[in-house]
């Protein structure tokens, strides 16, 4: 096959650990499948602005532009938190999603067998449950214009929330899409009750909607998004929504699957261009010890085979993979009863390799 | 005492039941308490739109506004949900917050032991929640400028969020004297790694803090609180947020509970006025067949009576009753387990008044 290229950003805390061993699987399955890649590491988030004094450097940038795939490990941590806007982490995340134009933040938020009891909620209302959040990830009021001025009340800030119509458009278009080659139900998410992109956005779902008559649509408002996920989570199939309800959303699903650390993400372009990354973040209190968890980096390994390359086969390996050593009574200390039989990073890594 | 003037909103679907066994209670503690007070009825919502051609009549914005307090049953159904902007009930609702200056809207959740296995969250994660969102009611994207215009990707819509200082400062203040008065402990909740209102909130919230040295503050971001809510709810003790985070949280607190159809809110402006109203919405589906649960809108009554007119006794002696009956067994439809032994609306009514 063709050699495809990943770019590979490590970022802060745990972000090295797991993504070396993300890597260490993408090297096996060239050697079981025969597929060929180029990784090409860059520097982003804190360690971009210690060593390059910029979040988002521009080599970083031309290097993800070049490839065909992103893998992120984590960025950010306390040590840049109180840095000024343009010197933190987030700034970087913001700018590599609007620069790469990554307008779709696809969570899919799933149960792991054996993680099911880590959930808070009960196991007959978590049973079934298998989700997946498809989030605009850049218009909104993340993107918005955004300042202060003064006003007879003192002080004033404002953001400004935005969308048009195209850029509705081709998320939905994509969750639709997605409902499609799932169980076929979309359940879109506004507050069009008082918001007029909210408006703008159901608007166009139900324009769009008539061309996938096989996808049954629901309208759900943002509030009572947030009670339902919680009451019938396991009764959702695809969810989309826009940017700044999504960020909410999504983690509220993954934190009820009790696998928040299990769990991959993906953040697509137009075409097949994505950034694929582990929800769980940089987790700066373990970092550097050989104890984090790097399955969720490793599905996003899968994530990236299946919806950039095209390769089920060895997306499916990976996933197969990872059950089997799980299956096996393998974990690692943060999914571990008995810590003392923990595996590290690299022990976990290795075993889901031999595995594929 | 003093007569006190109550404005009696009875609203759409159940509201007119349980609004009627509230009143009873109103009656009740009058006799039991040598209270006085005189209520007037005022349309809105749903009705007043069929009967008015506009949800938030001028009668009812002076009825309510020469009152003391306001008590609101529910408002809102399929009938009006593809109306006009103005001829919707939620407009009314966000015209009569902003007409009486409602800036605080203030929403406990708490645990109903009766209501304990109604929670999809495991009995050990739950015990002991008991928690108040404070949500900003007035200012935010509610009521910011909103607009359509023709942009480059087609129709564009905008929503803008604003907040000044002194809207911040008055909310937060609130906030604060709450917690000093429940278990000391106040999360702030922002997006401050994103939104500019947000910075503007937690600089506000970071100079008033040491005003309140015995209340411990934390802040945390919009999206983490929103599995930090499933994750640890009874940690969690007051919530201040702004109006759109707010609108999220508070329905994502109630429904971990299980006994949103047993909670009370206030919407507070400066001084004593409040407006108090059931959580739980119009019901059009139950409306008018004697099965609505009348407690959340009674607990309502003794809300108002605690932070409008300083009545502790009476709003104790409803509180207590209200658990005493509860305590006996006696339960409407909606949270009895045996339903064919389910009482009426105005049988749950009767048996909370003679328990006072
Ligand atoms: C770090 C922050 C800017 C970001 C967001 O809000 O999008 C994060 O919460 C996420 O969901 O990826
Ligand atoms: C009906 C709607 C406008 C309202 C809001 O969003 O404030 C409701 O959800 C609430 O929380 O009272």
């Amino acid at each position: 096959a063709e050699t495809k290229k990943i770019a590979v950003i490590a970022g802060d805390g745990i972000g090295p650990e797991v993504v070396a061993e993300a890597e260490k699987i993408i090297k096996r399955t060239e050697e079981v499948f025969g597929y060929s890649f180029t990784t090409e590491h860059a520097l982003f988030g804190g360690i971009a602005i210690d060593e390059k004094g910029t979040p988002l450097p521009e080599e970083t940038l031309s290097v993800c532009k070049s490839a065909d795939a992103v893998l992120l490990g984590a960025v950010g941590g306390p040590k840049w938190d109180n840095n000024s806007k343009e010197l933190r982490p987030e700034t970087g995340l913001l700018g590599i999603r609007k620069e790469l134009g990554l307008f779709s933040n696809l969570r899919p938020a799933v149960i792991f067998d054996c993680l099911k009891d880590a959930s808070t909620l009960k196991p007959e209302v978590l049973e079934g449950t298998d989700l997946m959040v498809v989030r605009e990830l850049t218009g909104g009021i993340y993107f918005g214009e955004k300042f202060r001025r003064e006003g007879a009340g003192g002080e004033e800030a404002v953001d400004t929330c935005v969308y048009n119509t195209a850029e509705i458009e081709r998320i939905v278009h994509q969750a639709f899409e997605i409902a499609q080659k799932r169980r076929k139900k979309l359940a879109s998410v506004d507050k069009a009750n008082v918001l007029e992109t909210s408006r703008l956005w159901r608007e166009t779902v139900n324009r769009i909607a008539p061309e996938y008559p096989d996808v049954e649509l629901e309208h759900v408002l943002v509030d009572n998004c947030a009670m339902q996920l919680l009451r019938r989570p396991s009764s959702f199939d695809v969810i989309v929504t826009e940017n700044m309800f999504g960020d909410i959303l999504s983690d509220e699903a993954a934190m009820l699957t009790g696998s928040i650390g299990m769990l991959a993400s993906a953040s697509m372009g137009e075409g097949a261009f994505g950034l694929y990354e582990p929800v769980h973040g940089s987790a700066p209190d373990i970092a550097g010890q050989g104890l984090a968890n790097p399955i969720a980096t490793i599905l996003s390994v899968a994530l990236m085979y299946r919806l950039t390359f095209g390769y089920e086969d060895a997306a499916d390996a990976i996933e197969r993979a990872v059950a089997e050593v799980l299956d096996a009574g393998h974990r690692t200390a943060d999914i571990a009863v008995d810590k003392s039989k923990a595996l590290s990073t690299t022990e976990m890594g290795d075993l889901i390799a031999a595995a594929i």
